[in-house]
Parts: C-alpha cells; structure tokens; sequence
C-alpha cells in the first residue's frame, strides 16, 4: 500500500501531505466527498465518524464528530468553498475545541498513469497553528485516515469491476 | 486620519493589514458587513463595487465585482466560514481572474481606549501566491477601502449621535 508523506518545513503555515491511490480519480473522489462514505475514512479503525452534516457544495457546511470510548464528542467543523469533481475540493477547517483557530484545505486529486495523486494542503492562520497541529500528532491520524481511504477505494472498485 | 499598516515578512504565507477606527466596534462592524453598505467602501472611491450575493451568515456566499470604466467586469467571491458580530469574521476569498488561487481571510475587531482596531490576516495557499498578491499592489486598494471605510464609519456615528 502507498505510504502517506508529509512536508511540514520549518517556519512556513502550511502542511502538506500526499497519498497515491491505485485507482482512477473518479472513484477516489467519490469515497472522499460522499456524505454516506465519508464516516467510514474520517476517523478511526473500528471507531467511524459522525456526520452530523455534509452539505458537500460550494457554500455548504460539514460538520463531523469523533466520539471516544468514555463518550465523548469532538467536534470539527468548515464551510465548502469549492467543489470541483472529480479534481479539487477547497474547504475551512476548525477543530471545536481550539474555536478561532481555522485552516484552509485544498485537496487535488491528479491522475498519474491510471493511478491517483492525493494533495492536501492545509494552511493556517499562522506558524504557531501550524507548529501545533503537527505536534499534536495529526499525522498519525491523517496518515490512519487515508489508509482507511485506500481501503475504502479498493472495496468501491472491486464492486465496480464485479 | 488612521494610517492603515502592513506586515508582508519575506517567506512568509500572510499579509496582516491594521487600521484604527476612531468608533465603538459594533459601528465598525455594522459598516463592514451590512449588505447595503458593503458597495459604499469596498471598491474604489467613485467606483462602488457591485454585490451580487453577500450571505453574511457561516456556510453563506458572498460575490462582489468591480466594473472599471470600459465596463469590464472583475469578480471576487468566497464563502463565510464565521460571522461573530461584532467582532470577527472568518471567509474565504478568491479573484475570479485567477481561479483555484484561495486565500483564507480573518477580520478581528478590539475594542482600544474607545477606538476599534481592525486586523485583517489573509493567509495564502503559498509563499508565491502571498508574494503576486502584494507585488500586484493590493496595498493601495485596500488602503482605499479602509479609508472609505472610516468615511462610512464616521457617517453612521455621526448619524446616531444627532
């Protein structure tokens, strides 16, 4: 399976991580943006987000949850600038528990000889945002996500080739 | 009259621009988002710009275009990620001109000794894209709005206090 890669250099906002899938961008773009599936890449192995809304057009609203064993909810919340299928996706970003600190998302997808580029961009208010969201260990997750992504990808082309 | 000023640091992703309105913020902010008052300062002095949509709510678009005098028509639009009256508003801002370029801009309102400060930080979605942006003179356009701002600003006091 393809390694997730992040650039985070010294100094600059921004955060960037690339994922290559092995399938064409359609259908990558479909398992990212449909509100049904996204509960099943954004979150955790055996533990699916809550899509408390996903309204996945230029000007709409997502909203999901991460609920813990001990039932906890964390909240993350944006608004949709752009949708482009199946290329680009541009979107705010604000985790609920730091309210005030939001990132810009721009997520490309290109296609690569058959296979799938995953850019994802994201560019904070400033340096120490960005500092802390990689030191809170967001690459992890990221990474855990994106692989549940490729999993979720596989599984949608193997109906489709069936 | 407050002098609007800019922090563009080399390699750096933002442009951070302050201005200091001799009014109580909630005037401030009244001018700065209202629909009907929004063509009075953001645009060029005898040049209102146009509002084609100003859905000042989270999750709601805005499109304001510029129309110079052969009738050429500029477009700019975004989404509102936060509108917390009276003191920041969080959106997303893009010139039609050059699409997919996306900048994440944040306006903060404080209340200083009776005056408002306001702090406008735009962040871009790269070194390069924050650099065309300051080298294509948006400095002396938005420290054209700003004081027409202040005209509207002192306008309204002014209003309300007779």
């Amino acid at each position: 399976m393809s390694e997730t890669e992040f650039i985070i250099e010294p100094g600059r906002q921004d955060i960037i991580m690339t994922h290559v899938f092995d399938a064409p961008r359609d259908v990558v773009f479909k398992a990212m943006s449909d509100p049904e599936l996204i509960p099943r890449w954004w979150g955790q192995r055996g533990n699916p987000a809550i899509v408390d809304e996903a309204d996945v057009r230029p000007g709409g609203r997502w909203r999901f949850l991460h609920r813990d064993d001990d039932g906890n909810e964390y909240g993350f919340r944006g608004v949709y600038h752009d949708v482009v299928a199946p290329e680009r996706v541009v979107q705010t970003f604000e985790f609920e528990g730091l309210p005030g600190h939001v990132c810009l998302e721009t997520i490309t997808l290109e296609e690569v000889d058959g296979k799938t580029k995953y850019t994802g961009l994201s560019v904070y208010q400033s340096v120490e945002d960005r500092d802390g969201m990689a030191a809170s260990g967001m690459q992890d997750g990221a990474r855990e996500s994106l692989e549940l992504l490729a999993e979720l990808v596989a599984e949608l082309l193997s109906k489709a080739n069936s």
